[in-house]
């Protein structure tokens, strides 16, 4: 997996921080997990007022986390004072979303100063699978993630200039 | 604008029946509006527990609502007996989701036997704006719609066979 | 359909000047039809030498119009001095490219500064259809195209400083 | 990286065969590398005549290549007697496809019956680098590709019955 070099060494405060502001998060009740640079992940255990007609979590709520992911991935590599709106993104769902808890990993496939271009996976995990083990070592090679895969993403994420400092 | 004929005389009731089993609906405050063939609009008021780090409604609940009135648009078209599953879709955000209530509309570009190609658009309206304004009237020319396009999809739907009759 | 107001007077000779530096367009025998602001049609006729494995024109082909076709309605609307990039795009097939000839029509369906969002269609056409059928006429009612709907897009086009003026 | 077992053990026959059909392939002067099970890997020289506005291959040559080594890359892993489709596909272009030649790399994501989920790269390389280094050994760990990414896909196929056996 490629290692990517930070331009704001308070990345994952930013990064952080931003998440806690999205209040939709609390709502779902996911979590941020892992922050590394070019790679995070968000955790959301199952909830059944969150279902789509056959018992599944919605193929809408899949996509919220999988988004937060992605471009909290960007983020994690844009310079200070920067903030990220999604431009648009597709996602395949290859298979029902059906487990305890998810574990939706963003990951930054080409950097750029206006448009960073990023790709995204849901895993669904029994459970005693831990959704740590869904996500890959700084450092080390990039591991076969746990879990079923549910959800595949391709997503354009945009920098924008953040009207005030957000961290500090 | 296209006009179908649907295979089920009771496309409307099935619609609606499915859209009530989706707890997500219930749970982020959605409304099922126009049911007519091969389209369907969803209307959503705004909520600031449902927002993104800018306070606008998280792209990923944006497109909850506009994935299921595309699905249901599908849906509207398929024989009886029959449901319905995302296979994938591409969203793009044109516009901060900002706005006192939103009205997603889903229509059919083209129905088949298994697998349906649908539009949506999110539009975002005023406090004094109606969300009916934003649909299109059977047997009527299309209309520009009110309110202000926030998100614009391409979907592809697939018919799956429903394990028991999902009306009566 | 939404009328625009073009930035720049030029922009037919704009759009035709690039065109013709697109030297693909004439390797594959495709010319550009309408030019009107916000929509362009680029039509091309069958060629055996362009097919994929069953006889029908290859994706990858039709999608090269109809991106063509996007980003110069793109292009169409933009200030001088500017030239346009894809960034990217997501197409459904929907049915083969069977026909005599093809029309691709690439609409804008939100200009901006950087990013224009736009949708584009392909429609094939018997020997005894007119490649213009297919295109709305300016000033007029969206009319149903002639032909048979074959794909269908959803792209986001870039603006950028052209290096030299392109047209003059 | 994932090992596949194909269905077929004349996987790469099939797919070779099919290949040769496709005459846009020619026409292009492109030609097939490497087929494993669930990855397929197609070569494009440099040619001007299939260049854009800025002297650059087009996107949609560049996506023809890609498309067609995502479909031969889910075409490995069907059962005998089976084709393959084009349902639908999304590309992001991250840099100008500049180079002296492409490699186009389609991987299977998630296999299926009846859809299959690839993902598709091309990169582009120097007059010295081998096309070959850019595609994965079978039995290996997945190494960083040489050359610089020019493209990524998400693509939807689908296997359909071809009417008369195509090898053999």
């Amino acid at each position: 997996m490629r290692q990517f070099t930070p331009l704001n060494p308070e990345f994952e405060a930013v990064v952080r921080e931003s998440f806690g502001r999205q209040r939709v998060m609390h709502t779902l009740g996911a979590s941020m997990a892992r922050v590394i640079p070019g790679e995070v992940g968000i955790t959301l255990p199952f909830r059944a007022d969150l279902t789509q007609q056959h018992g599944f979590l919605h193929a809408g709520v899949v996509t919220t986390i999988v988004d937060s992911a992605a471009g909290y991935a960007a983020l994690s590599l844009m310079p200070p004072g920067m903030g990220v709106l999604t431009v648009e993104f597709k996602v395949n769902f290859v298979a029902p979303a059906a487990g305890a808890h998810f574990v939706a990993i963003g990951r930054v496939t080409k950097p750029g100063r206006t448009l960073t271009i990023c790709a995204g996976d849901v895993y669904a995990l029994h459970e005693d699978e831990s959704a740590e083990a869904g996500m890959s070592d700084s450092g080390q090679d990039e591991q076969a993630p746990a879990g079923k895969l549910v959800v595949t993403m391709l997503a354009t994420m945009m920098a924008i200039r953040e009207r005030e400092n957000i961290v500090g």
